[in-house]
C-alpha cells in the first residue's frame, strides 16, 4: 500500500524543502505560530478515525491515543507560542562605541534556523513523538521545513497525519516543500537523507542501534550535522532506606504502576531499582511480589516489539545471580509483554554489562547493594540516563550527599519521591541525558528548549538599521525580551 | 626542556580533574568570578617578562601582544561577571498544579558543568586563545576544571601563564585539579586526554587537521563528547557594484590592511574578495596592487607557518587560472610572509577546490564573476565561514536580496562594510559558523556565550526547595533572572 520513496522522489523532496528553507525562514513569528496552531486544527478535525487507525495500528487503548492527541495539540499550540514570545532567540544588541580606540563596532545576534530537518518518529509515542510531534513542532517553530519518514509500524497513521499538516500547510499559505512525507521499509531512505548534504539536521527517537546509525552517518558527512536522537534508558529509581523503611508499600504500589504503565513500553520506563540490602527491602519485594502477580499482560506496540522484549528479558532472566521475584500469573500471549520483576547483588551488576541494558517492556531489576560504598560505585559505573529518582526523606538526602552528586552526572532530570514516567511539556523540562541516553545531552526534545535544537546563532555586525531582522531592530518592534549592552530588557534602543 | 608528560602522569592529572570537578561545580558563581578575576591579576603581575618571552616565541610584536594580554584579561574578568550575572544559566521553572489530573509536578531548569575539560591553544594568539584564553575562561566560569595542552610553538609563555593560573587558585582555595598543564610535541598526548572516559569535552582552536582528529576520536569514543573546534576560514568579502564604484580607493586601503593584518595571521582573515568583474574593479585592482607593493614583508608566528605559507602560497598561485595582482615588492626572507593578491574567474574558482581552501597568511584571491548569477553560483558553492562582509550602499543590498540570503546560510557573522578582522569580545559575537570554520555551528569561541559550551540543561523534579541548588530556590537568593511559568523574571516564588 506504501511504496518506498524512489531516490529521484527523495531528491525532488529535498531540492522543494531546500526552497521553501528560503522562503520559510523569513515568515514572521507569528505566521510560525499560526501555521502550527492551524495543525493542532486539523489534527482535531481529524476526529475518530486518527484515534481508530492509530488503535488498530498500536494496540494503544483509546483512552491513551485521546490524551496523547491532546499532549500533541498542545505542543504544537505551545511551542507556536514560544516561538512567538521570542526568549527563544537569545536575541542580544552590544551597541556601538565610535569613539574607542579601535572604535567598538554594533554587533547583534539571535538564532537562525539551521535548514531542512529529517524527523524519524517512534513507534511508542505515535502522535506526540512521531509524524506531527515534538520534533517536527519544534523545527517547524524555528523556522525549518520538515521531512518525515514514515515510522513503518504506523503508516496509516502517519499519513493521516501528514495530511493534516499539508492542510494546514495550504490554508496558511506556506511555501511548497515547507513539509514532505516518505516511506521506507528498509534503511536506505533514513540513510540517503541523513547523508544528504542538503540536510541540515536530524531529530530521531527510538532505540539505540536507529540512533547510533544516523549520529555516525552524519559525522562522517563531508559537513557534519547535529543529530538529536532520544535513545532511552533503564531510569534508575533508588530507594534510600529511610524512605524505604517507612513507606515500604506505597513505593511498592508506585513502581509496580509505573513498571507496567503503558506495557512498560516508554522511554523513561523504571527499569533499575537499586538499594542497600535490609529488612526493609524483603519486604518491599514480597509487596511488590504481591502488586505484580494480579496484574493483567496486555498486547505490546507490534509483534516485533514484543518479540524483542520477550529475548531481551529471557537473556536478563538467564545472567548468572538474576533471580526473578515476581511475575503476572496470568500467562502472556504471543503479543504481550509478561510483567517480571527481577533482582541481582550489587557486585554482580558492576561485573556483567548485559545488566545495564534496556529491557523495553513491563521488567525491572531491583539491584541489592551490599553497603553504602556498593551504592555508590553501581552508579558511577551506569550509562547516561534520561532520569534518576531518589526516592527519600530529607534525612535520607542529607546521609547521601556524595550519591546526589554522582547521579547528577549520569542523568537529564533528577527526580525526587515521583515515578520518572509521565513527562510533562514545560520550559523546565528537560528530556535528554548523558550518551547513550542521546547523543547530545545539551538539548531537549521535550519543552520549548527544544526549538534551539535547529537553530544557530548569527551576528550582524554593522548593519543599518532598515536590513536588520525585526528581532534585532532598534525600535524592537515585536516587543521581545533582548540583552543589550548586557541587561535583559525590551527597551527601544 | 618541556618533557612530554607520560601516559602515568596523564591519569594522575585526569584523576585530579574529576575530583576537583566534584567539588568545583559546586562553589559559587561568586567564587568562579573571583577565581576568574585572580587569574587576570596575577596575569597581570607577570609584567614585562610574559610579554617579552612571547616576544621571542612567536615573533609578534610588543604592542601587539599588549594589547592581547588586556583582551585576555577582559575575556576573564567580563566572563566571569557574566557568569556571576546568571544569565547563561537558563534557569526556568515551572511550577505545580496539585489540582490537575493528573496532577502537575514542580519543575526546575538550570545548567550545569559537563565535566573536566582539555583545551588545545591556538599559536596565533598565544594569550586570548591559548592557556589563560577564552576556552580556559569559558570552562571555570561554566564550573569546569580545565588541563591544557601547552602549545609547542610557545611553551614558555604557556607555561608562566600556568602558573599565573596556578597561583591564583591557591589564593582563591580552589581545588587541587581545577588546572593542569600538560606537555606533548607530538599528538599521542592530546589523543590520549581526547579518548578518556573521564574527559566530557574539547576546546580548540587552530588548523582544519587538528581540529577534525579531535572531533573524530570524539565521535568514535564509547561515550562521545562535544568538540569546540574553531578551525579558521577564508572570510569571503563581496564588493557590490555601486559600493565598489564610488568608494573604489577606500575599499582597496581597507582591504590592503585587513589582509595583512598581523601578517594575515587572524581566522579572519579576508581570504577571499568576490565582485562582479567591471570597469570599477579593475581600477580597484590597480589601487590595491599600489597599497600592497609598498607594504613590508614581516615575520611570521614561527619557521612551520612561514614554511606552510609559502608552500600553499605556491600551490594556490601555480593553478590554472590564478594571476598575481600585487605582491610586496620589498623581497621576503624565509620566516616572513610575503605579501600577495591573485586573481581568478568565477568559473574557474567554480571548478577548483583548491581554491576554495585557507592560505594561512597575508593572502587574498580576488574572484571576479561573469555576471550576478555567478556571483550567487559561487556563494552557494562555498564551504562553512566565520565571516561573510558585503562591502554595499543601501542600494547594493536592495539589489541584492537572494545573495543576502544565501550568504546568510554560509557564515557565522555578517559584516556590513567593515572588515572582517577585529573580534570584539561581545555577548552578541558569534565566533564560530558552519562546518568548516568550526565543527558546531551553534556554539561561539568569543564572548561570554562561550560558556555555554561547556553546560548541559539538568531537570530538578519535585525538590524540596532547601535540596535546590541556590539559583532554583523558590527565594531566588541570587537575584538572576528566571523563566516562572513561561515569564522571564526576578521575582520569588
Amino acid at each position: 500500500m506504501y511504496k518506498d520513496t524512489t531516490i529521484a522522489e527523495l531528491d525532488q523532496v529535498i531540492a522543494n524543502s531546500v526552497k521553501a528553507f528560503h522562503q520559510y525562514k523569513n515568515y514572521s513569528l507569528k505566521q510560525r505560530a499560526d501555521f502550527m496552531r492551524a495543525i493542532a486544527a486539523e489534527i482535531e478535525a481529524l476526529g475518530d478515525e486518527l484515534i481508530e487507525t492509530a488503535m488498530a495500528e498500536t494496540n494503544l487503548p483509546q483512552a491513551r491515543l485521546q490524551g496523547e492527541r491532546a499532549r500533541t495539540m498542545f505542543q504544537l499550540t505551545s511551542y507556536g507560542a514560544a516561538a512567538e514570545a521570542g526568549n527563544w532567540l537569545e536575541a542580544s544588541i552590544d551597541t556601538a562605541l565610535a569613539e574607542r580606540t579601535p572604535p567598538k563596532p554594533d554587533v547583534r545576534k539571535m538564532l537562525v534556523p539551521l535548514g531542512p530537518v529529517v524527523v524519524f518518529g517512534a513507534s511508542n509515542f505515535p502522535f506526540a513523538y512521531s509524524t506531527a510531534g515534538g520534533d517536527t513542532a519544534c523545527a517547524f517553530a524555528a523556522g525549518c521545513p520538515v521531512i518525515v519518514k514514515a515510522h513503518p509500524a504506523h503508516l496509516k497513521t502517519s499519513t493521516l497525519m501528514a495530511s493534516a499538516i499539508e492542510k494546514a500547510a495550504e490554508k496558511c499559505s506556506m511555501p511548497k516543500g515547507i513539509f514532505a512525507h516518505v516511506y521506507g521499509a528498509g534503511f536506505e531512505v533514513g540513510e540517503y537523507l541523513a547523508k544528504h548534504d542538503a540536510i541540515k539536521a536530524i531529530g530521531f527517537t527510538g532505540s539505540f542501534g536507529g540512533g547510533k546509525a544516523l549520529f555516525d552517518w552524519a559525522n562522517q558527512r563531508k559537513n557534519p550535522i547535529p543529530v538529536f536522537a532520544e535513545m532511552g534508558s533503564v531510569n534508575p529509581v533508588y530507594l534510600l532506606p529511610e524512605k524505604l523503611a517507612t513507606e515500604t508499600e506505597s513505593l511498592a504500589k508506585q513502581l509496580a504502576g509505573s513498571v507496567t504503565l503503558g506495557v512498560g513500553q516508554f522511554c523513561t520506563n523504571p527499569g533499575l531499582i537499586v538499594a542497600v540490602a535490609d529488612d526493609a527491602l524483603t519486604t518491599f519485594k514480597s509487596l511488590l511480589k504481591q502488586e505484580i502477580e494480579i496484574l493483567t499482560p496486555a498486547t505490546m506496540l507490534h509483534q516485533g516489539i514484543a518479540d524483542n522484549y520477550s529475548t531481551k528479558l529471557a537473556t536478563a532472566l538467564n545472567q548468572n545471580g538474576v533471580e526473578v521475584v515476581a511475575q503476572s500469573t496470568t500467562e502472556a500471549t504471543k503479543a504481550q509483554g509478561k510483567i517480571s520483576i527481577a533482582t541481582v547483588s550489587g557486585s554482580t551488576f558492576l561485573n556483567n554489562p548485559v545488566l545495564h541494558q534496556e529491557v523495553f517492556g513491563p521488567y525491572s531489576l531491583i539491584i541489592e547493594c551490599a553497603d553504602e560504598a556498593e551504592l555508590l560505585a553501581v552508579t558511577k559505573a551506569m550509562e547516561g540516563q534520561l532520569t534518576a529518582t531518589l526516592m527519600a526523606t530529607p534525612g535520607d538526602i542529607n546521609a547521601h550527599k556524595e550519591l546526589l552528586s554522582e547521579v547528577q552526572e549520569i542523568c537529564g532530570r533528577l527526580i525526587f519521591n515521583n515515578v520518572p514516567t509521565g513527562v510533562e511539556v514545560a520550559l523546565a523540562m528537560h528530556h535528554g541525558g548523558p550518551f547513550p541516553a542521546s547523543t547530545d545531552s545539551r538539548f531537549t526534545s521535550v519543552g520549548a528548549d527544544g526549538i534551539k535544537r535547529f537553530a544557530r546563532p548569527l551576528s550582524f555586525q554593522n548593519w543599518d538599521n532598515e536590513f536588520l531582522p525585526d528581532e534585532l531592530k532598534n525600535e524592537n518592534p515585536l516587543n521581545i525580551w533582548r540583552t543589550v549592552d548586557n541587561e535583559l530588557t525590551k527597551e527601544k534602543i
